[in-house]
C-alpha cells in the first residue's frame, strides 16, 4: 500500500535515501534455477549510473549491488534476493542550504506536507537514486524473460525527433554514443543541445521509445490489468516521467478505425501494427512499442525563487552535480520497468498453461 | 491476479460478459456512515449508456443498477457492496457470424489464444459494456469524496480539437451537448465530424480531458504508486485507450527547466501548473489535470478481411449497432476512474493523519 | 484488504447479508477450460444448507446459486465467475427486538463500534448465511484440483468424541448420518447428544477433522505464507472457528524429538506422519491433516442477559430457528475452505514447474 | 505471492538464509513521526538470539540490526525502513555432511522438491534465523501500539504446565528466568525438564500463551481477515508451530452455550472472556488471549536414519548447537507476530474513524 512494491509474482520492494548508508531491495518470485549473469547486472547498472559521460551528472558512485541471498553458487534458489547499493560519494552538506526550502517542482513540499518529516538530503526517498534498485531487478527480469529482447533509446530531446520509426533503426547503435539515440546524426545534434542546455545551467526534456520483441502471445489480464496499463503504470512510476503512449497512441486519436485497423495475415500476425502488439490489454505477438515523456530535471543551475518553511518566497540557487537532460540515464531504467512488467505476466501467464 | 479488481482500500471487483445473465461487481471497503444518492449513480449511469443520443450506438439497454448488499436503509454499512446490472438488450444472434471468426484490432484473437475458449458474443468479457460497472462504484466514490470535483469532457474528436485550456472553459456546458466539449462551437463542429464518419460506415478516435479539483495535498504513494501512475494505469485500462499524459505532458518533453518549473506563491500553491498537480507523486493541492487518447472503435460497418480460426482470410462486415466514436459516452468512464484512484488514496492518507 | 476476500490466484470475493436481497460472490483467477459439474456444486450446498435433517435449523432455505458469468457453455472461460444466491426465506421481523440490543457472544456489539451502524436482521454480514458463498467457490476448487481428495467429518460433539484415527475410517460413511461422522456408533451419540442440548434450548460445541490425500508435493510458499498457516487462517475465518492444529497438534508440543520425527522411507514418503504431510510450511506428499475446533452456538432459546445501546441490561431470549451444534453443516464449509487453500496454491505451484 | 511479505498497511519484507551473508527486511508502512527507541528493538533481539542462557543453543551471534533508510535523525519518516543483521558465526562445514541428505522433519526434502535445488548450509531459508528479522519489525510495531501491552510467556514444556489462567500471574517476571515462565516454581521444573532431554541429545516441545491488553475496540476485518483468523496465520508462520487456539479454544468446543456465552457489564465490557476479547473477529476491548503449540525441534543429537538424495536410507547424527527446546526463545517473536498484525489492523482501523 505504502507504494514500495511493484509486481506481484516477480515483486520488487525498494528501500533507500539518496543519502542515507545504503539503498537495495528484495526481488521475491523470482523462480529457483536461474543461473545469474552478474556482468550482464552490473553493466545495466553502469548505464544508469553517474559520471559515465560529459552530457550527464558529474558524480561519481560506482553503483556495485552486492547481493545478501537468494542466490546458492550463482544459481537462484527461488528464495528471496535481497540486494544493497552503498551510498558512498554523497555530499550531504551540499544540502544544508535547501534544509527548510521547497525547491519549485520538486517533492519537496509535497513530502514535508504528507509525512510531516523529510529527508530534505538530495531528495531523500524521492531522489531518482532509487531507480537503481530497479535496474537491478530488472537486469535480472530480463534474463529471467530469455528469448524476449528489450530496446530502449532517446527518441527526442527538446525539439530535436528522431523521425524514423523503430522498424528502419539499428538497436546495436544505441550504445554508440552518449545520448543513446541509434541514429548518429540525430544522436549528435542531441548531445549538443544538451551541451548548450548545460552551459546554460539550464535542463531540458526529452522523450524515450522502447520496442519489446518476441513476447509470447498471451501476457497481460483483462480489463483492469491490461498489459499497456500496468507498462503505462511502470513508466509513469520512473521520475520525471510525464507522458506514456504504446502503437499508435495520441496520433491514434486523430484516425478513423478503417486506417487504424490492423489486417491479419493468415499466420495471426498483421500487416500493420498501430495496435502496439496488444489486443484488449492481452500480447497479440507483434511487437510492443510505447513512448515515454521525461520533463526537464526541476534542479537548474540558475538563480530561481523557492519557498521556504515559514512562508517566505527566498532566492536559491541549484548546487550539486545534476543531470542536464535525464534521458539518456533513463534508458536502463525504462528497460528495467519494461522487464519487470514482462516478467510478472509471464509467471502468471504459466497458469495458464 | 487475474486483473478484475481496481484498488487496494476502496476496491472494485467486476464480473461480467456482454450478453450474459448480468454484469455487476463487488465495492470492498467503502466506509460505513455514506448516504448514498442513488440517483447520481444512475446518472451517471446515463450518461454512458447507450442509445442515449443520435451519436452514439442506438442499442437500448436501460443499464439500470440493483444494490443486493452493504447498504442499509440508504446508507453504507462498511460492508461489501454487491450489485448487478442485467444485459437485458443483447441480440447474441447478431454475433453468430464472428464464431470463429477474429476481427481485426478487437481482442478476439488474444483472448482465443490466452484462454483457448471464448465467449464470441459482442465481445464477451473484452466488451467495453463492463465500464458499466465501474461507473457505478465511481459514482459511489465521487460521493465519498465529497469536496473533490471531477470533469471530464471531450477534447478532440479527430483532427477538431478544443484549443481553449481548462481554465477557460465552463463545465457546467459538458452536458448541454451530445459530444460533451464544453465549448459549443467546437461541440457543433465534433458532432458534424461523426455524423459524417457514421454515414461512411467508419468511427473516429479522440480525446478526453479531465481535471480534478480540491484535492487535498498528500494523495499518492512513492515510489511505484505515485497518483499520476495509478490514474495512468486507471485511465489505459479503460477500453480504447492509446495514450495518458498529465500536467505538461507530451508537450513538457520539449521544455527546459527554467521555462518548466512551477514557481510557489508564500501560500504553497503554485504560479503555474505544468506539474499537474502532483510532485514526487503526490499531490500538491493544485488542479490534477490529464488527458486520455482513445482510438477509433475497431467495428466499422465496411467490409475488411478478417482471419478465421482455421487460418483462412475471409471477407466480413461489422454489423450490429456500434458507436461512430467512443469519446462522449467515455466521459464518465474517465471521470469514473479517476474517482476510484481518489478515493482509494483518500482512505490511505487517513492512516497518516 | 476490507477483509472480503480470499486468495489470490484463484480469488473469491464474497458480498451479502443474512436478510438483504441476496448473497453471492465472484470467483476470479478460475483457469478456462474447466467442465463446470454443476450439481456436484449444488450437493455441497445442500449440505451446508438449513433444513437438511432434524439436528439442524428448521429454516427452510433453498440455496440454489445462479452463475452470471464466466461460463460459457457449461465451461469456465478464465473470464471471472460472478454468482448469487437468493434470500428468500427471511424472516426480518424475527430480529426486530434486538434491533437496539447487543446480544451475548454474537457480534452485534463489535459492528456497531466498528462501523457505527449495523443491519442487525439475523446478524447481518456476520450471519455464517455468508459461507454459502465459500461452499460454492470451494466446490469449484475441488474439481480444479481433481486428484486431491478432501473429506471433513465431525470427530467430536461436546464431549463425545471419535476416538478412531483418521486411517481407521471409512470416509463413504461421512454423509450416512446426519451429524456427518462416518463410525455409527459415535454418530448415533453424538445425535442423541445434540437432541438432549436442542431440548433444553441450549447449544453444544464440537470438532471437525479434515483429511486432505493425494496432495501434491510442493504446496505451501515459504516463510509467512506456508501451507499450514493459510489452512489455520481459512479455517479460524469461519464463523464459531476457537482452534486450528495440523499434525500432531497440540499433542506434539508434549513429545520430544526422538518420538516425533517422521522416519523417511526409500521413495520419499515416511513411516509416521506427524508432521502432518507438511515440513517447512509445503506439501511432502503425505497425507495433509488438521483438526478444527468449533464453540457452541451463542443464540440459545433461554432467557439471558443483553445490553442494549443505552447501556442498560435487558433480559432477551433467542428466537429464530438456530442449529443447537453448527459442526454437522459446518463440515462442507471446512472443506471448501481447504480447496480454497490448495487451488491457490496448486496454481502457485505451476509456475515453478 | 511467494510468501516472504506479511502485513498490508504495516509490511514487512524478509530476505536471507542462515548461512548467507546477512538476512534483513524492508518495513514498508510505518507511519511517519514515530522515535525509534533502538535500545527496545536490540533488547527483543537479545531475548530471541541464542547463546543467552544454558537452556538455548550455544551458538554465538550478536544478531546486531543495521538500519540503513527509513528514519532520519533516529525518526521514521514514513518511507520504507530497510535493514540487515549479518551472519557472522555461520559454520557452513557444520553442515557439509547433509549436502545430500534430507533430515527427517526438517524441510530439506519438500524445498528440494519444490526448488530443485537448496541452500543445504543449516537449512538456508527454512531456517528460523529468518525470525530474528520479525522481531525487529515487531519491536517497531510494539513502538507504534503505544497503549497496547503484548505479553508472551512459556505455558508448558513436554508435560509440565503452568496451570494457572493468565490473570493470576505477574507479567514482570517472566524475564526473571531462563525459560520465561512467570510462575517460580514452574519455571524451575520446566528448566529442569529441558535440561534433562539435553543430556539425553534429545529435544522437547511446549506451548506459549500470548495476552494482549489494551486492544482497542473494533480491530478485524470480517469475513475472511477476522482477527483471530490473522493472529492464527502469524503464529503458524513461526518455524515448529503445530496449532493455535484462542479464548476458550478446543476447550470451548467441549463446552454448551449457556455455559460459554460472556455476558455483558453495562460498560460494554463482559463478566466472563471465553470469546478472547473477539466476536465476528473484531476485537471487543477484552483482552486477548491464545496459546501456540510447538513442537519438539527435529534436530536431535542422537543417531537416526534419513534418506539421501539418491533414495537410499542413510544413518545420521545431528551435529551443531541446537536448542533442546525452542520455546523460550520463541517468546519474542510469538509477541512480534502479534504485534505485527495489530499494527496492521491498527492503521486499517484509521480509515473507519
Amino acid at each position: 500500500m505504502a507504494g514500495n512494491t511493484f509486481g506481484n509474482l516477480f515483486k520488487l520492494t525498494t528501500f533507500g535515501e539518496s543519502h542515507g548508508v545504503a539503498i537495495g531491495g528484495i526481488i521475491d518470485g523470482c523462480p529457483p534455477g536461474l543461473k545469474l549473469d552478474f556482468e550482464a547486472i552490473q553493466n545495466d547498472l553502469n548505464r544508469r549510473k553517474p559520471g559515465q559521460s560529459s552530457i550527464v551528472t558529474q558524480r561519481k558512485e560506482p553503483d556495485s549491488v552486492e547481493f545478501l541471498s537468494g542466490v546458492f553458487e550463482g544459481i537462484t534458489t527461488g528464495t528471496p534476493i535481497g540486494f544493497t547499493i552503498k551510498n558512498t560519494n554523497q555530499k550531504s552538506k551540499d544540502y544544508s542550504h535547501i534544509k527548510d526550502v521547497y525547491r519549485p517542482s520538486h517533492a519537496d513540499y509535497t513530502y514535508e506536507k504528507k509525512y510531516g518529516i523529510r529527508d530534505y538530503r538530495g531528495g531523500g526517498r524521492s531522489s531518482a537514486r532509487e531507480t537503481a534498485c530497479r535496474v537491478v531487478a530488472g537486469a535480472i527480469a530480463k534474463q529471467l524473460l530469455k528469448k524476449v529482447t528489450i530496446h530502449a533509446y532517446t527518441s527526442s530531446v527538446g525539439d530535436i525527433f528522431l523521425e524514423k520509426p523503430y522498424q528502419d533503426l539499428d538497436f546495436s547503435k544505441i550504445e554508440s554514443n552518449a545520448v543513446r539515440c541509434p541514429d548518429k546524426d540525430t544522436a549528435e545534434r542531441m548531445i549538443s543541445k544538451i551541451k548548450d542546455i548545460k552551459k546554460q545551467g539550464d535542463t531540458i526534456g526529452g522523450t524515450v521509445t522502447c520496442v519489446l520483441q518476441n513476447v509470447p502471445v498471451g501476457l497481460g489480464e483483462p480489463v483492469f490489468d491490461k498489459l499497456h496499463a500496468e507498462l503505462g503504470k511502470a513508466m509513469l512510476s520512473i521520475n520525471a516521467v510525464k507522458g506514456f503512449e504504446y502503437g499508435s497512441g495520441f496520433c491514434g486519436a486523430k484516425m478513423t478505425g478503417s486506417e487504424h485497423n490492423d489486417l491479419f495475415n493468415a499466420d495471426g500476425s498483421t500487416k500493420t501494427n498501430l495496435s502496439g502488439g496488444i489486443q484488449g490489454g492481452i500480447s497479440n505477438g507483434m511487437d510492443v512499442y510505447f513512448r515515454v515523456a521525461f520533463k526537464p530535471v526541476a534542479t537548474i543551475i540558475q538563480k530561481q525563487n523557492a519557498l521556504d518553511s515559514s512562508g517566505n518566497i527566498v532566492e536559491m540557487q541549484g548546487k550539486g552535480r545534476h543531470d542536464p537532460c535525464v534521458v539518456p540515464r533513463a534508458i536502463p531504467i525504462v528497460e528495467a520497468m519494461a522487464a519487470l512488467v514482462l516478467a510478472d505476466y509471464y509467471l502468471l501467464n504459466k497458469i495458464y498453461n
